[in-house]
């Protein structure tokens, strides 16, 4: 009836971001997403359509905005991203790996 | 920019569930709660018209369902908790506070 948020991953890679969907329905998808030192392609940016709330859980990494700002998250630090916020994921952690809870919702 | 899950509360008593929302839509609703061994009273079932998504962040907790399942919490550990689905909170730890995280959505 439960899962926890830091279970590995079934089938999980760390040469890969692992993305599980936790819940979903008309209005927010919920994910966990656990990074092993993976980043954004350079010069990608995410350009979304709904707004973004995204918590770090544990681990460190840090998005950096198309305009200029940078965001460097620790365990617990959480922002929302605006939808169209053009933003990438500049780093994470490796060790122990960024464990991340987004929640992609209806604005 | 960002705000940390662990911070304390602005204003926060020991005293009550401290609810803070987190962001907000149309889709969704995602909330921090913090509970000092509060309980729900006996006797009383939350009957939501949305789903609820819910992990516990710190300290432990159990939330009763009206069909009789009991469902107990340690940090990191979700479940989802569907429309209609009659619960109540049975009891969370005090020491250190129970930090939960809830995602009321558009089912």
């Amino acid at each position: 009836m439960t899962a926890n948020l830091f279970d590995a991953a079934p089938g999980g890679r760390p040469e890969a971001e692992e993305i599980t969907a936790l819940a979903e329905g008309a209005g927010a998808r919920i994910e966990r997403i656990v990074s092993h030192g993976q980043a954004s392609p350079p010069g990608f940016w995410y350009d979304q359509d709904r707004p973004e709330w995204v918590a770090l859980l544990q681990g460190e990494a840090a998005v950096e905005f198309a305009d200029g700002a940078t965001v460097r998250l620790r365990p617990g630090d959480h922002l929302t991203i605006a939808a169209h916020a053009r933003h990438r994921v500049a780093w994470t952690s490796s060790a122990p790996p960024a464990v991340w809870l987004a929640v992609h919702y209806l604005g």
